[in-house]
């Protein structure tokens, strides 16, 4: 299994649109998040930053994540949230959400 | 169960010192944790934030965190982690790590 850990800044402006998407976010978004392998997974909010959580429990990460960025509904679904975010400074030129470094794990 | 997420800067100076810490923390802080009811517990590290995310299996949250803190090894673990640490300016007087904000959640 594979933990990850990413991070993005949330548009002030936009914060009570995201609040508001992700309290309902679509069924076929869920169900296709589920079907790319994607489980346990959280996203947290403070002062500007998004955070999320999630345990990849598939065979091939790279292949699960294009077979999500190819689905239309999931791209309907970002056309919306990624107005509201923006991303770090530091992120490279084809990351939208940036991954952190895992410093510590205990089961 | 309660799923946390919090978070808490790094000073950039003592970022090599927190992340050799976390490479090999004490086997008596990982058993006071776990004793502590919490699973799965994992820190991030980017561009000076860190997030933890931890799950809470336990019956009284507070009574197990007050637990861990009146524990005098961990007293002196976090007398070495607190110098890296910066609390956020939002925190409150009696937060260290700052509680975040469930937006979604997957399981």
């Amino acid at each position: 299994m594979k933990r990850v850990g990413q991070m993005i800044r949330l548009r002030p402006e936009k914060l009570e649109e995201y609040r508001k998407l992700h309290a309902a976010v679509w069924p076929e978004i869920n169900a296709k998040i589920k079907e790319c392998n994607i489980e346990n997974y959280s996203i947290y909010y403070r002062d500007g930053y998004l955070f999320s959580y999630f345990e990849y429990v598939g065979e091939d990460y790279e292949a699960d994540m294009q077979k999500m960025a190819d689905d239309p509904r999931t791209q309907e679904w970002w056309a919306v949230c990624k107005p509201c975010q923006q991303k770090l400074d530091t992120a490279g030129p084809e990351e939208w959400w940036a991954d952190m470094e895992e410093f510590y794990h205990l089961d």
